[in-house]
């Protein structure tokens, strides 16, 4: 490592992810904190934008929004954390007081948002530029591993937020939810905080079923060929349907699917990133009292999140499945792009 | 009037509604009332049935859901209600003790919802059987006129409860509302009861327009060839679009229209009968905080609408454009059918 | 048994309870039905009324509120519930359709709420006549014992509804219930629903506090002498405070205990059933965020609670720890009232 | 005016609010603005702070927290405001981002709250320093005069978050308001936001209900000797009492009046500032659904309360009664102190 420069991973151009040399960051606003990176790990969103799906990011930015990080210096106007603090990269910067913020909405910030690895570069590198450190930073918590709060970033306030609290969860409902990657997953695992009588998982994957089932999924279903899901869930729900469906997925037949499964008065949490338009079905749906939701997640549920992950409340660790070290990283791209012939859930790259 | 034989106008066929002599109805269930109709109206729906939209309702229906009447006889079981009441009948009959009732939700009612003049004969008749006449009809109040309180039976809560409710229109917020028809104003009269900042509302009809800014609207937008629609409500909410977008048609063109003028966080409340699939552009709107919501009326807000109706806070009166003896009903079909034509609002039809 | 008369427990006056025989009930109004008792038990309620505390309960009543029992028969008006069903007698009988039925209130019912064992004839008999049934009764669920759904009849709502949901009970939260009887138990059964990061109890009674932990409760304090209770709440909660506090006894000293312990932003829920005014310390509260709930079940949860009864996600089993032939009932009263002597929680006699 | 002395009222001792010269303050903090006042008022908690009651102000205190101004300077770290702004000045600073200030509760803010005049240097002196400016200050609007603005520092928010938000203010619903002074009134004009059926206005002085009557309040009653106002409420009410109380005087007797008036089911929501400890008489209450808050303002509806005023639909220029120069501040402080003898409500001071 020099002095001046650092490793980085950067999105060169479709399809390529490139590890490259890039100088380190530094302060340039009052409120920003420079972080020392510790775990990263690689989000479906990474992949959105190597396709080149994702219009906001430009071919030379440094990837990544997730991750356990030191602070290494801060500005003048950061309040809430030091150089040595260990912390958590939440996926969402927030000024904290623009009407966005102040409503709870910072995934509307007018200078924040999902900018880390997107507008502005990310975490996977070295040494991050973190802009409103004490809206976007957050103190680790004894009782959980490092790899557990890497989740924080992104995949278990997404799928809390956006899933299950969009979605309203309450104890004694029934609850499917459509695709089994990482955030559909923790969608399962906080679902629970609510009790809910059944977790009904729905997947391609026979592998990812069983995981599910293993982390506490009251039921699994793998979909394809031949297999009623709609069937299978009016079955196990007395013909009503879920009373919340949330969609993991992000493509028009996952969302067709859901609408299919939604009991009356029952709401659709949308989780996943659409490229596409999808049909609606309002020539059935207009009467039957449904609620669709689409968002992207505000970590305004962070800190809960954090103190439920340290009192062991929430489990998250086995979505951890590979692990790497950040040399290796384009290999684990490799091995993330193609999750299912891999058995791949969480890659964790260790710096 | 025989003793035992009324008129009724009838569900003939597509496209023929009929006055024709039907048996006068008797108590059935300990729970039922009968009721002689003093005045009924028509409703779009109506019209729907009548083209062969509306599977449930077979020919030979007795049509309408809509009214005020007087008790003529009640059932053992009924305790609200005694002969000589003057009520309003609810478009929704509720048996109040299923777990939908409970949940406030009677449209979802498992022995009642829109059961009138769709699954069982209606209110265009002389005299009508109520169902669960205890959670079904409402007492007219005093303050206001007979006419005003026909719009209770199905109009204003539909507009209060799947537009203004489901839309959380809130102080200070911004209303677009598409769709100047009896539902779409009666949803710009009781948004004003929350105090927003804005009620724009959207038609082709200058003549809505016009009625919709004498009752109260904020702004209007008469749409059409060479209108940028989107464009004018951006322009009238600093670029943000509206926090609530009503839809009261039920087009898709319309619904389209919707999802091009929500505000980031906002809500789009279906009011509209639709009667083929839309698009809905998740790749737009995947991540903006959005809440769609379809919806039929609970009428649990009823005795509420009664109180303010009485009171005067909530004008109505200025809907009804035409008046017609019942005997004269298949004439008012024809106006109302060609309501844009005849400047028809509401078509009160006297006993 | 007679034809004609029956067992039943009397307030036959201050300090009395005592088994006479009684006419059996018949049906009087439309909607009643009339059920075979198979278990009741007896509530700290009936304590108040024979101590004269309950001023709507006159001398000659029979007492109780709760319990299982077999349809016998129903009147015309009854539709939910036939002959030979196995139900659970809900201590508030809801009419279903008055204004506060229609809110979810039924505990104000203008022709319910709580009656039974009150102000009409109670559960604590061989027959009950049950008014108003189809609100009233609610079906029996397969995986959970007779003796575990006595507890659907009062304790559990009561506690859910009044405590964890009037508390607003979170996930992550710290709760603290001030008394470890059948309802403060039950509270901290149902609290978890929500999964708090603590549930602490306080009792006097070693036994209690004992038997909380086993069920679930994640600290425990035996307050008395020398017990510092405010100081050991602060220091588990980093010095905040709880942020629900539940009072299950109904005395000013635990109510001012409550105001000590909550923590700013936080609410007391009072279950307590209290016979004289307390101090409330606005001086210290008043720019404290603090909300103060009192309230009598609703029963609206409790289908919800069945079925989590049903599905064994709700354990409340260890709460009986008597079990009384209803011949017994007087010496069932003389252990119930000296409950902590007997290590006594829930009395449950059998028919 | 010196270059480095300005005029400010102190608080020289119980009952002794003195103009003194001072220091100008200066940015100690990146996030500090320094602003110029252009008008200030006079708050009840500045009597309370002069008798003696506020705990946490020592003398020496400038006093005040309500204002609008000119912003001077801003330190590195302010980013939404400017020299040259047109502001208001929030009684509460706000940091943004501690827990309670991203749950909405800046009232309890770890490093703010209610600061200003009380733990630091207020609005009463020609200039201030602002900690946490870019939470802590409003840019004025146009449509509204700048006297109605400085409403907003404290009066208007508070009335509308303390009384009409946590009292649960609803269409159709009924509301007492015990207490006519500013924030009182300001309950009065806020609350019908939310379209009451009633707002009763409860107040010693027939002057002050007059005005509350010629602002829009539907009822006053004039208490005192002889008149039963439990009575005259009911009367109103059909015998049920006031959905929503608003307790905004601060003394045992009338938190007790609210206790009678409040409506099963209701809230009584306390905006008082309370010196000692009240009844509450849990030994009616206890079953009757009742919810008592006590808060202080958070401010977090002020951006919607500014475009209310602006637009006109908050309409309350008729509260300030009395204008000065700010050299005359000790007269203003005499006529506020004895306020109903010179019919004051609000007094404005002019620099």
């Amino acid at each position: 490592m020099s002095d001046t420069t650092m490793k980085a991973l950067v999105f060169a151009g479709k399809g390529q992810p490139m590890l490259q040399d890039r100088p380190k960051p530094t302060i340039i606003e009052s409120t920003d904190a420079i972080v020392r990176m510790v775990k990263t790990t690689i989000c479906g969103s990474d992949l959105h934008i190597l396709k080149g799906h994702v219009s906001t990011c430009d071919t030379g930015r440094i990837l990544g929004h997730e991750g356990v990080a030191v602070v290494q210096s801060v500005g003048d106007g950061v309040t809430r954390f030091k150089p040595g603090d260990n912390v958590i990269v939440s996926s969402v910067t927030s000024c904290s007081s623009c009407d966005h913020c102040r409503k709870e909405m910072p995934s509307l910030c007018v200078d924040g948002g999902w900018t880390l690895g997107n507008t502005i570069d990310g975490t996977q590198a070295e040494f991050v530029r973190i802009p409103h450190a004490d809206g976007s930073l957050h103190l680790m918590v004894e009782g959980a591993t490092a790899e557990e709060q890497v989740m924080i970033s992104d995949a278990l306030p997404t799928a809390f937020e956006c899933g299950v609290l969009s979605g309203k969860v309450a104890p004694g409902c029934s609850v499917a939810i459509i695709g089994c990657g990482p955030v559909g997953l923790s969608a399962m695992v906080t679902a629970q905080l609510y009790s809910p009588s059944q977790v009904i998982m729905v997947s391609r994957n026979s592998n990812r079923i069983a995981l599910a089932k293993s982390m506490g999924a009251t039921h699994g279903i793998v979909s394809g060929e031949g297999v009623d899901v709609v069937a299978a869930v009016k079955e196990l729900t007395n013909g009503k349907g879920a009373d919340t469906v949330i969609e993991a997925v992000g493509v028009p037949a996952t969302f067709e699917l859901c609408q299919e499964l939604v009991a009356p008065g029952g709401t659709i949490a949308n989780m996943g990133v659409h490229g596409c338009k999808v049909d609606l079905h309002l020539e059935i749906l207009w009467d039957k009292n449904i609620t669709i939701t689409t968002r992207l997640v505000d970590t305004t549920t962070v800190p809960m999140l954090i103190k439920l992950l340290g009192s062991g409340q929430i489990k998250i660790g086995d979505l951890v499945t590979h692990r790497y070290n950040f040399a290796e990283i384009e290999e684990a791209y490799t091995t993330f792009g193609a999750a299912a012939e891999h058995k791949a859930m969480k890659v964790v790259l260790n710096f």
